[in-house]
């Protein structure tokens, strides 16, 4: 699906009507704060929980304004992505609200963890190879064969309309920010960040805040094009994914900057969450904490927003346990 | 210390006064709930978040209102305990808001871990032998030589006034309730839910949830008195203390029953609400929901609140993780 040169660019009407849409199947998560955490910063920081979001994660969103966004004619013939992480989850659960089908298609050799928790929120799996051409072929047989929406998890306009609602509650309940933090993989979640705030708030700076094992995004962000990894390795691995052309827009255009941590800054950031504010949250989500303590001079004294994604870890194989 | 004959028992006045005297140097919790768990329960379920409570326990409501209680020339002379556990986290935390001393007596074999969070907190460590006699011979010669004010982890009426404001914030925030839950050790937090209860909201049953190996206080509650293990063994290890006079006349008159849940369950309990509500709690903090997935009979189809008491755990040993 190539985009360039036709591609929807969504507006803040478009997050106003996906807040409405979206409002009785999503959360409005609540911003946390910690006395610990400012005083070990400097700045005054706001923890936006998406960890408590529908499903577990931020996607919820987006996939909720896109399944409930489907005309009816649409959507009986369902929605399919093949996202076996946090967006086939998302899109699951969406469309189990609806009452429609959501086909995931997935690779036979996915952990059976993944497929319990797609299957735990009504999705259907279809597996294919653990190669992408199998992925790509049995996809596109299944959307040939249903008719099936494809819902990709973050190049679409109307998924990224969703995941914008999130700062949008963030400025409705807080009033003026001088930055807003987010992790960035393929972009969806700072797209939707900077829809919103280029809008509502343009004079809030937005940081970007990746792994340094997976930078391409901050490659391609100084680089002024999209630099795709073949095969990073972090432990926040929600944050693998390449800048497509919709997410690279919004990135390219209004994020102040992106900057990185390494894994063990990662770990030590998330361990210190989840020891003094008692949440359960992704690598992902860590690694915004993670910038703020290396680049302390650009955050103290400011009040920032900071992202907290997702909650969908395995309590089994936490980074700091090395069993 | 023996209050049997002229003790002083709290009066709703006094919570009153506790939740005014507070309030600045306490959270109001918040309260989440989870359709996932009122699925799996047949039950409305409210869950008061004391793991976000300042010192991540609510025990810092009591210790608060027993240190800010104080006169200015007893207040000078300081605190002192000998709980190393949640109650001396909590003392520390409060006398370091008012700017006065908290001495914590503790073996000297106590983890180091215990040592650096009571520090952490601003409290002072006398240490002692690991021997009830060496304990007590030390506690009483700071008390001697201080003139300290020794506040007792919940045997105290101050301390039962001040744990009586968590119920209050619930009853005000969710209006009737069929029925609260909250973990049982020494009874400091079912005390004060009694204490509340029995005013502002005499027709809500109060269950008190206690491990299965630690049962003293369902023992006690079916024999009509204090009976007292001699070294309960159980991961919930804020709830092997036995029930005290103050403790046991609340207890005796209020609760509704005493429902106890295995170490499996416990445990099991646990890691589920960590995994679908994202919140690290301790296992104390689990029994209620442990006894609530047994005794469904009791709750389906009632307004349930459950008190979430605390978040202070080891990160390093988590009970599911067999290393």
């Amino acid at each position: 699906m190539n985009q360039t040169s036709d591609m929807y660019i969504p507006t803040f009407d478009d997050v106003t009507a996906a807040h409405e849409r979206i409002k009785p199947y999503v959360h409005r998560t609540p911003i946390l704060t910690s006395t610990y955490f400012n005083n070990l910063t400097g700045a005054q920081l706001f923890f936006k929980c998406e960890n408590f979001q529908k499903a577990g994660v931020f996607k919820a969103r987006g996939a909720s304004n896109a399944v409930f966004g489907l005309d009816d004619e649409q959507a009986k013939k369902g929605v399919a992505t093949h996202s076996s992480g946090n967006h086939g989850l998302s899109l699951s659960y969406a469309a189990g609200r609806r009452g429609i089908k959501a086909t995931v298609v997935m690779p036979s050799t996915a952990p059976q963890a993944k497929k319990d928790a797609v299957r735990g929120y009504g999705g259907t799996i279809v597996e294919c190879e653990p190669s992408t051409s199998s992925r790509e072929a049995v996809f596109a047989e299944v959307v040939a064969s249903t008719g099936a929406d494809f819902i990709h998890p973050y190049n679409d306009h109307r998924v990224i309309a969703g995941q914008a609602t999130c700062s949008k509650e963030m400025i409705e309940d807080l009033g003026n920010l001088d930055a807003v933090v987010a992790p960035i993989g393929g972009g969806g979640m700072i797209s939707g960040t900077c829809l919103t705030l280029s809008n509502i708030a343009p004079q809030t700076k937005i940081y970007a805040a990746e792994p340094l094992n997976a930078d391409d995004a901050c490659r391609s962000f100084k680089a002024g094009h999209i630099i795709a990894d073949d095969a990073p390795d972090t432990i926040a691995d929600g944050l693998k994914v390449p800048l497509k052309e919709l997410t690279w827009h919004f990135v390219s255009n209004y994020v102040t900057d992106i900057l990185t941590a390494t894994e063990d800054e990662i770990i030590d950031s998330m361990k210190l969450m989840w020891k003094r504010m008692k949440i359960v949250m992704e690598p992902s989500s860590a690694v915004p904490l993670a910038i703020i303590l290396k680049n302390k001079d650009i955050f103290a004294g400011k009040r920032v927003g900071v992202i907290i994604t997702g909650g969908n870890v395995d309590l089994d194989k936490l980074p700091w346990n090395k069993n």
